[in-house]
C-alpha cells in the first residue's frame, strides 16, 4: 500500500486505530470453539464490526504460531479475507524479526509476498543487512523497533552508545538505511514525552505506538507529542478492543471499544487541523 | 535436553558440528521435487546421512516459513523424525524471535512445546522481559544473540554503551536474568578473536558459532579462543553441507563435508584433552 492511500483513509476514517489480532483461544468467547476453524471465526467477526473505525489490523504472529499448523492456516484465512474484504485496510505483520540478509529475504517473502501483508515489525539488533532486504519491497513498509513499551526497554534502548540513548541511535542509522523513506516506527505509548525528541530525528515517519489503554499510555498525550501534518501515527490496541466482552456479544463490545477510541482520535485530529 | 546430554554427545562423537538446515527448493536437486513432500525429503536425507558427524541440527525457520502452509508442515515432520529417530540430537529453533512478555511466552510454547525443540535463538533488543519467559522451560535452551557475523554487527553491537560495546553488555546484563543458566550465546566466528573477552565474561556458556566455512571463519581459531573444560561450543554449518552437490548424490557429499569438519573437530578435541 501507497503511503498516500494509508493518509487518505485516516482522514476518510477520522481514525488512525490499529486494532491487534492477538487471538487467543482461551479468551475468546466458548461458543466459537465448535466452530472448524475458532481463530479465523473470532478473527473475522471482530473486523466486520471494527473495519469502519480503524485504520490497519496487526496480527501478532506468536499467537498463530502457538497453534501450529492451524495457527497458520487461520492467518492465511485471515490475511485472506482482510485483502479481500478490505483492501484499503493498512495490515502489520507483528512478527519482530531480523536475520541476516538471505535469512531476512526469506522472511520478507513470506510475510510481504505469500501472506500480502503492507508491513512487518523488525528488531534492529542485527544492523542494515538484516534490515535492507525487507525494504526492498516497494509499498511494503518496515516497522523498526526503536523504543519499546515493556520494562526490559530500559536493558539496553535507553542506555547511552556514544553520545545518544541506543533507540536514537537505532533511528538517526538507519535514516541512511537504502529505501529507508519505506521505514516506520515501533514507540512505545508509556513514554509519550520521548516522542518529542523522536520527532526531532524523524520529524515525518510514521510510528506504531502499542500500549496505549491495558498498557497505560495516554492518546492525547502521544498526539500532542506525536503527531505530524500527515498524521504520522498508528496507534495500536489489542485485548481492550478484542476481549471487551468475552459473551456472544463480543463482536459488538469491540465495535463499541474500537468507536470509543475512533471518537477521541477525531477530537485529536481536529486538533491538528486548527 | 539436560547439557549433560549435550556434552556427552560431544564426546562421543568427538564433533561439535551443528547442521544448519536452511532448506531451499531452488537448491534441492531436482529430482526432489517429485516428491509429496520435497523439503522434508531432503531433510530425512541430509540427516540419515550426516547423524554421526553432527550432534545438532537447526533449522532456520525463516525458510519454511516462506513457504507458507506447506513449509511449516515440513519443520513440523523434519522435527518429528529428528525426536523420534534421533532424540539424543540437540535441536535449535533458529528463529530469532523476541517480543513481550506474553507474546514471547506464546513463541516458547510454539517452539519448545509444539514443535519440542531444544533451544531456540533470540534477539536482546527488547530485554529481560522478552527473554525470561523462554527461560521459564526446564531442560530448554535459550540462546541469545550476542555478536553476529553479518556485517550489520558493527551498525550497534560494537558501539560502546556506557563502557562496553553492547554485545559485552547483553552477556553482562543477560548473565542475571532469572535461569540464566539455561542461556547460550550467538557469537559470530568471523570475529573469532573476539572471542577470548567474550569468555572473560561468561566462562562456561556454550557458543553458538555461525560463520565457519562459507562466511569465512577458522575453526582452529574459534577453538583456540572459545573452547571450554566442557567445550561450550556448537559450530554451525548449512550451505556448505547442505550444497555440497546438487545432483544425486547429494546426501553422500553431504555426509563428506560433515564428516571432513568433524575430523579437524576431532583434532581440535584433542587438543583440549591433553
Amino acid at each position: 500500500m501507497k503511503i498516500e492511500h494509508l493518509i487518505s483513509q485516516i482522514h476518510q476514517k477520522k481514525s488512525f486505530l490499529c486494532v491487534g489480532l492477538d487471538t487467543d483461544l482461551e479468551k475468546v468467547p466458548k461458543h466459537l470453539l465448535k466452530e472448524e476453524d475458532p481463530i479465523f471465526a473470532f478473527n473475522k467477526a471482530v473486523i466486520d464490526a471494527t473495519h469502519s473505525y480503524c485504520v490497519a489490523y496487526k496480527p501478532n504472529i506468536a499467537f498463530y504460531e502457538a497453534y501450529g499448523l492451524q495457527g497458520w492456516k487461520s492467518l492465511e484465512r485471515t490475511m485472506a479475507y482482510l485483502n479481500e474484504k478490505h483492501p484499503e485496510i493498512f495490515t502489520i505483520a507483528d512478527a519482530k524479526r531480523g536475520d541476516i540478509g538471505n535469512t531476512s529475504t526469506r522472511y520478507a517473502k513470506a510475510f510481504f509476498e505469500a501472506l500480502n501483508f503492507d508491513s512487518i515489525t523488525i528488531a534492529p539488533y542485527m544492523g542494515k543487512d538484516s534490515v535492507e532486504p525487507f525494504l526492498v519491497f516497494e509499498d511494503k513498509h518496515t516497522i523498526l523497533l526503536a523504543l519499546t513499551s515493556n520494562q526490559g526497554a530500559f536493558d539496553f534502548q535507553t542506555k547511552k552508545i556514544g553520545g545518544q540513548e541506543l533507540y536514537k541511535e537505532v533511528l538517526e542509522t538507519s535514516k541512511d538505511y537504502k529505501n529507508a523513506e519505506r521505514l516506520m516506527y515501533v514507540v512505545g505509548a508509556t513514554k509519550a514525552t520521548y516522542l518529542k525528541e523522536i520527532r526531532e530525528i524523524v520529524p515525518n515517519s510514521f510510528l506504531l505506538v502499542p500500549g496505549v489503554g491495558a498498557q497505560g499510555g495516554s492518546l492525547q498525550e502521544v498526539c500532542r507529542y506525536g503527531m505530524t501534518k500527515d498524521v504520522g501515527l498508528l496507534v495500536n490496541s489489542s485485548r481492550g478492543i478484542l476481549y471487551a466482552s468475552t459473551g456472544a456479544d463480543f463482536a459488538q463490545a469491540a465495535a463499541e471499544q474500537a468507536k470509543k477510541i475512533q471518537v477521541e482520535m477525531e477530537v485529536e485530529l481536529g486538533k491538528t487541523r486548527k
